[in-house]
């Protein structure tokens, strides 16, 4: 057998809490899986003083995250979190010492990941990341490895699971986003500033790892359209079951005959498909491969062991000698594509106008979405209130964003209009 | 960059020549993936003089299977399928001559995979087969490197295109399982001889490998129980409806406390689960990751395109130099587990009796049911006709296989039951 491979940790939270207690106590089988033994070398984290559930007071500790990367270790591990420093500095100093590096870090990687990757490859050392995206799901190496015969048309993921337990709460209680975010943070699904994740953009720091993984382009989120859920209404869940569909918080990254489409935004999507049956906490990716056709990855997003799955993954990857890019190809070949004007995205969507139940109120709208050539393929409106709110909800065919867009900013000027509509796209799941 | 990557290919069917498509037509991307060219270098089937879509004519041509082992190239892609000659002394004399093997040969595997693994890492080179088990699908690479860190607890899955479409047109047609089998031959959906899918052989050889994948057993069908679904009737996919399920062919290996559970048989499984909702011709695979929670892969499973996809995934591994045993640990550490004992599989079973209408014999089957303790959720007799033929159809609380099949042998001697219960258990999807 060959030396052991030393590991040094940076991060003792959750993840790395629970990544060293793998490799102090499920040591032996990953060893023989990775043909040499791993050795937890060094520690570091924000407080030395505090009592954690593994005993790791054999393990030398470091005090200075970014000396981390100068111990004699074959590998550092950062689990740190945090799109700035420490972390950025340890990564940077780390590859800099010609030392593999496998971190969780996707607000750091969606900013810096094609930089640090153009890095590693110059020192010739791996940089991994499975757990960046959608927690233990590999769908990182799957796109890396596996899905990259036919190349890739799109990505359709549900990569939170904060929004996605939330939103299968306000389905399954009938409560508010409000109340049941309240709820999300006393149980400590959702943080005390939960905007990261219900604003959409730690998926959108996801989809940029898979966006890079599946179409060669730099990560990058400002290019992204980003939209949360705190507008999403019981009204909107309820009409969503009455079309067969969900709501969910979709990340979408598509090549398009104009550029590459990438947005973090609420959909609705079928049930009985991948994306509308996931529940709770799950995570789930379907990608189209091209004439492999669609696969779908299902599984825990976040949370101590799913995430802790792939980090030691990785781990074993490296040890065992798998090297090669970041995200598949060289990292000093990932390009930018023309981002797609927003009248290429063509989809069904759903229409909610609060209004007032007066006579030629529907003819309005009606009219302005033919002006548009918006046409309408379902209409409901529940109930007579003559002079009170009502909802009118709609579903389209398959039309331009940018259409209806235009349609219903005439549609909201009217005094029979109460607030501005919901648009909510339809999705395939 | 470094030298060129030289590939001889054996096969040239549906999957071999998609395999030189893929090469021949979208070299460089790969070649981009792999740091070094990918050069097919010669080719190798029964016909030479057989019209082929690509044009291979300037491929070297060997007309021996196994001489192909001896040709001056890195690797020996083996699609010819069989599990026996010239396939087995190909992928032989390739290892025996340190040549990494990518093949898609799941009956060949099931039988000589322990050995070919020993032998490949004796010679310190790759044996390669992601395409072997749930085709396109990159179950064998998550077993192999991701689902590692917690161990596996159990594998369900969906494993038989074939099978899958004939149950999902028995359930849309109305038609009877002859029918849909004829009808999928009249469309190349099942074989001539439909044995090896229908009778659940082919599963078992994708079970099996799963299974030395998850629980470091050697693979081996001989240990496994293995039911095919020709046997299921328009009557028990309608009962299934009703209950909120559908019949699908599952493989299941799952370790219990008392040794390994290894089967393919028909099971009911719950709609609204990945493995309920699994259609036509898809696959899909849950693995129970311990404290990972479960993770679904699910996509095609088999055809042109899709096993071409994992064929093509692997020779980029290995060209990027990626190595480590073919099984996930050292060939040689591989060990049998004890077979579970039937009555260790404890779950709920769907119970078809076609009885004659008659007072008592309700009675009769509750009877005999409760003296093997076996307890009853509910019951479902549609209908009266006195004296007929009809059909009790009961759903078993949770109870062992053998509990049931013992009341089963009891009940089948009565005058009142007409032929063999039909007998399926209702299992986690």
């Amino acid at each position: 057998m060959m030396k052991p491979f030393r590991i040094a940790l940076a991060g003792l939270g959750h993840v790395g809490g629970g990544v060293a207690q793998i490799l102090l106590t499920r040591g032996e089988d990953l060893s023989q899986r990775a043909g040499r033994q791993l050795e937890l070398v060094a520690v570091c984290a924000r407080d030395r003083s505090k009592k954690r559930r593994v005993d790791i007071s054999s393990i030398p500790w470091i005090d200075d995250p970014v000396g981390l990367a100068l111990v004699n270790a074959n590998l550092v591990v950062e689990v740190i979190g945090g799109e700035g420093e420490p972390a950025l500095s340890l990564i940077e100093a780390a590859l800099d010492a010609k030392k593999p590096v496998v971190t969780a870090n996707k607000a750091l990687l969606s900013i810096h990941g094609a930089r640090l990757a153009v890095l590693a490859e110059e020192r010739g050392v791996p940089l991994r990341f499975e757990a960046a995206a959608a927690g233990g799901i590999p769908i990182v190496k799957g796109l890396r490895q596996s899905l990259i015969t036919y190349g890739i048309d799109a990505i359709h993921g549900v990569l939170n699971g904060t929004c996605n337990y939330i939103l299968t709460q306000m389905e399954a209680t009938g409560r508010s986003f409000k109340d049941v975010l309240a709820e999300a943070q006393a149980r400590g699904y959702a943080e005390a500033d939960p905007e990261l994740d219900v604003g959409g953009g730690d998926s959108a720091h996801k989809l940029s790892l898979l966006s890079a993984l599946a179409f060669g382009v730099p990560p990058d989120t400002t290019v992204m359209r980003i939209e949360g859920i705190a507008h999403i209404t019981q009204a909107d869940i309820h009409f969503a079951r009455e079309f067969g569909c969900r709501i969910k918080l979709l990340g979408i990254a598509r090549q398009t005959a104009r550029g590459l489409d990438q947005r973090v935004q609420p959909a609705m999507v079928k049930l009985g498909t991948p994306l509308g049956d996931v529940d709770s906490v799950f995570n789930a990716v379907v990608a189209y491969a091209g004439a492999a056709g669609p696969f779908t990855f299902e599984g825990k997003g976040a949370g101590e062991e799913p995430t802790t799955s792939a980090v030691v993954s990785d781990i074993v990857d490296i040890a065992r000698g798998e090297a090669g890019p970041a995200f598949g190809r060289p990292a000093k070949d990932l390009r930018p594509l023309p981002p797609a004007p927003p009248e290429s995205h063509v989809c069904p969507y759903y229409l909610r106008f609060d209004v007032r139940d007066l006579p030629g109120v529907l003819a309005e709208i009606a009219g302005h979405l033919a002006e548009q050539d918006v046409s309408i393929e379902s209409m409901i409106q529940r109930g007579r209130r003559p002079g009170e709110a009502v909802a009118i909800v709609m579903v389209t065919h398959e039309c331009s964003e940018t259409a209806v867009a235009r349609a219903l900013k005439a549609i909201t000027v009217s005094a029979k209009v109460l607030g501005p509509p919901c648009m909510i796209p339809i999705e395939v799941g």
